[in-house]
């Protein structure tokens, strides 16, 4: 994989968090790039998000750098304009660069006010150590309760793209969900890159699900510096996009608090696309469901049962289930097959469940979500302590 | 408390859950009694549900017994429709009544086919054991999952009104939940009892919510067979009956698969009561806050979050939120509070939640939900086997 020309990096420990483990980050394209972004549709938004958000139109979408700390989501706190707009305001004035060009995203507890001292301080430090090569140092420094960095890579023709996110719990996207940053030196304008991340955003980030739960925080930016010099065709650039972006979709899903397994949910048959998405993701929220995969149980009626339940019309005795590529449910009713083969497959760190209507419409969805372990309550039950 | 006259009740076991323990009851009113059922609004319904709404309509309401079976749910099978209707038969020609005037229920696991054959043996003995004072040995054979029987009753004057339900998991209502089932000797027209028990679900079953899935076989049923001879105005047969359900409603979200606490949310000052009822549900079905409740962990911001993707429009600034009466939120920030003793106080087996929209408008909804627990994983990931 190669990392797209213009961009450097780095992250540091700024003491945001309580174990010494990096906590901000940097991402600096060399010019100003192209950038386009999604946002949370909470309607509790966090300070740097609506800073973000208003940085991004008022810069026209030229932007310089992101700004990420994890440890604190700088959400429903009495300082939080003030910390976002000092932070972006210090990286402004230490890069050299103005300050609608910088983009700030936060991620950790809620409802804590966060000490803007501490990205000050740290922010000389951070911007000696911008390099080409620490993406990687980026990646780990956005985490939170994640167990591995997620990143993914794509190349269209001379061009990078290089992506990156962080997300295991609060994970329903709907716009966009977690962070997630999308490097590329292709050539785009902010309206092309946008009009490529709404389409490429849809078929990935909105597609999972870990607990139904959508975060304060949530924000894609895709940043396109122009580089390698190369403007990619408008479906080559969402492809490429959607290629990245889905691969991190995944990541997240199948490192989702407590997760064993990824859960790959398609649909096929319904009568429109929106109705397939909308059965997909009530199966991928049922925690019925995602305690019998937990339990590698082919219960199959909780699968028919979620769906009965997602308000879309279907009829049941059309209705063929097949996990792990196993007939489970025909027209309905129970399939024969071996129940100990099936337990067995669905053991597998991977499962595909198959919700297929016959003779219905061409609506088509797939959708990623993962297993509900005894593990996401332990996490859960004690985040903030 | 005092059961109503005119009513009679049998258990037995039958065979159909592999443990040897009750799973077939009946209930029997001496006269035919008025009557009216909500079911489940999911799409995929099971045999017996199909069939007591049929037979609920085809004897205008005048029913004469409730044929219950736990350990299956006869959904989603081949021989569904002949085994419900064939139980309901059995029934009516051993009690020598219209077969129309018999509701079959069933609850249990979906798409495993249920043996007939088993009902109709069993159908001799239940219907000799039928006693006035079996009540309690109904109560307890319809559980599946449930800890505890669960009943409730009320008295209206010279009426009594006695309630039994059961449900642990897959429990999210809308119109109905599980399955309940409501006697009262008081004196009323099968409309006038179908007017109370709507009134009556919107305050109690359709404000409760476990795992946020709804049933294939979800009723709830009432009887009145005017044994009592006193006719109750409709204020105060709809008390009588919001008050048996309630504590019914109150009893399944305490027994919730795994649940070690009864969770209260009050909501307040939203613009409908509508508005109320949905961000109530989003905040009881969010794992992230069912999760902090298991580990007495105050996150507010995850109450406030899940308002905030309610989909309902309020603001933030003007919200209070207060657990076990103690501002841990105020005006959208965090409020000065002993996190010390307010985790002591969340140890408690009953928490309120109470979200209030300052200067909102008048639309109040208090829901019931309860605690995730490690223990409802363990129970959902091998239920079958």
């Amino acid at each position: 994989m190669i990392l797209p020309a213009g961009f450097r990096y780095a992250a540091a420990y700024a003491g945001i968090r309580k174990v010494a483990k990096d906590d901000l980050a940097l991402i600096v394209s060399e010019t100003p790039a192209s950038a386009a972004a999604v946002f949370t549709q909470n309607r509790v938004v966090a300070a740097p998000v609506e800073l973000a958000r208003k940085n991004l139109r008022e810069s026209r979408g030229r932007v310089r750098a992101c700004l990420v700390n994890a440890g604190n989501a700088n959400c429903a706190t009495r300082t939080g304009d003030r910390v976002a707009l000092d932070s972006v305001r210090i990286t402004a004035k230490t890069l050299g660069v103005e300050e609608q060009q910088v983009l700030p995203a936060s991620t950790g507890v809620i409802g804590v006010e966060m000490n803007g001292r501490l990205v000050a301080d740290a922010m000389p430090e951070l911007v000696a150590a911008l390099r080409p090569d620490s993406f990687d140092a980026v990646a780990a420094a956005i985490m939170t309760t994640d167990t591995r960095p997620k990143t993914a890579f794509a190349q269209i023709k001379k061009a990078s793209i290089a992506g990156m996110a962080k997300g295991s719990g609060m994970i329903q996207p709907r716009m966009a969900t977690t962070l997630g940053f999308v490097m590329t030196d292709a050539v785009a304008s902010p309206a092309e890159l946008k009009a490529a991340l709404k389409k490429a955003i849809a078929a990935s980030f909105n597609r999972i699900s870990v607990d139904g739960d959508t975060s304060t925080n949530d924000m894609v930016a895709v940043l396109a510096n122009g580089a390698s010099g190369f403007k990619p065709a408008a479906q080559a650039l969402e492809a490429g996009l959607t290629e990245v972006l889905e691969s991190l979709a995944r990541q997240i899903a199948r490192d989702g608090e407590g997760a064993r397994k990824l859960v790959t949910i398609d649909i096929e048959g319904a009568a429109t696309e929106r109705d397939a998405e909308t059965i997909a993701r009530t199966i991928a929220n049922s925690p019925l469901v995602k305690t019998a995969i937990a339990g590698s149980d082919p219960n199959w009626g909780r699968v028919l049962a979620a769906a009965g339940y997602s308000g879309v019309k279907f009829d049941p005795r059309k209705t063929d289930i097949f996990m792990q590529g196993i007939a489970v449910c025909r027209s309905g009713l129970a399939a024969d097959f071996s129940e100990a083969e099936l337990t067995r497959k669905l053991d597998e760190s991977e499962c595909l469940v198959r919700f297929v209507i016959r003779g219905g419409g061409k609506g088509r969805a797939r959708f990623w979500t993962c297993d509900l372990t005894e593990e996401y309550i332990r996490i859960n039950a004690s985040y903030r302590t």
